[in-house]
């Protein structure tokens, strides 16, 4: 039997373990610009200085992958966070474990909204970015410099599958 | 006669004295996750490090000013680039100005496409940010920190204004 993950609601709690969701916390906001502007605040801070890093700005063009969508690795970043923020109103998918070493038994797979951001924290274990339209583009806020700052690992036993008929 | 500024298109060029356009650039780009991604690299490098600052994410909800849009004032930041990313695929206005001490003469208004974002360098005289649907989100890269990081000019000698009802 292919191993389906169950596709969870994003919520602040759940992600804690992994980083920093960003999205529109009415908690942290303020008015700003003669009152046009609302600012929501300090959502998430960027951590790329490790080893003389620099943060930059990048675009990811994302393709929808074959359906349904096989999970087989994951991969870290063990000198920089790196921040997700669609450029389009899409939902999209992350999927992360908790595992030292991550298996297909151990991933959690979550649907986030069009208007939602994360930052995956130093060291943790996520999936390339998975988008569910046939495009979607992300811009990105990761770490330039020296020193090695990707880690994969491929499963050894059985890969993990995502239906998303529904959501597409 | 108010005085009804040009919406000029935006280059790179044309920015180039206030900054970086972030926009898909092909030359800048490769390949990444098994091909299903195209990674538009390094483009801006944000610069919020002077006195202790720090890098943060915030977002801006923007509400569409009453119209004709006036232009009464420039602010600058001079301790920290700050770069907006829209979150959705919607045209908007930037305003900027080379001048010392900025007039409503020398202003530059630009529209830009919804896949593009911008960062202001550090001391560029630009407009808080000018949405033309009646409401857009921006994803915001700037500093956090100690220190006078805003400097807001109010023109003595008149204001600016745009017409946006062609774009609406």
């Amino acid at each position: 039997m292919p191993n389906y993950l169950k596709i969870e609601p994003l919520t602040k709690a759940a992600f804690e373990p992994f980083g920093d969701l960003i999205e529109m916390d009415f908690a942290k906001s303020y008015l700003i610009n003669e009152g046009t502007t609302r600012r929501y605040h300090h959502l998430s801070e960027p951590d790329v200085g490790e080893e003389g890093g620099r943060p930059i700005i990048s675009i990811f063009e994302a393709t929808r992958r074959g359906l349904p969508i096989e999970i087989k690795m994951m991969e870290k970043h063990p000198l920089g966070t790196q921040a997700f923020l669609p450029a389009s109103n899409d939902y999209w998918l992350v999927v992360v474990s908790e595992a030292e070493t991550p298996t297909a038994e151990t991933l959690r797979c979550f649907l986030v909204k069009g208007n939602q951001g994360v930052q995956y924290g130093k060291h943790v274990w996520h999936h390339p970015v998975l988008c569910i339209q046939p495009k979607q583009n992300f811009w990105i806020f990761d770490r330039e410099g020296d020193g090695n700052n990707l880690v994969e690992h491929y499963f050894d036993n059985g890969n993990a599958y995502i239906n998303i008929d529904h959501l597409t």
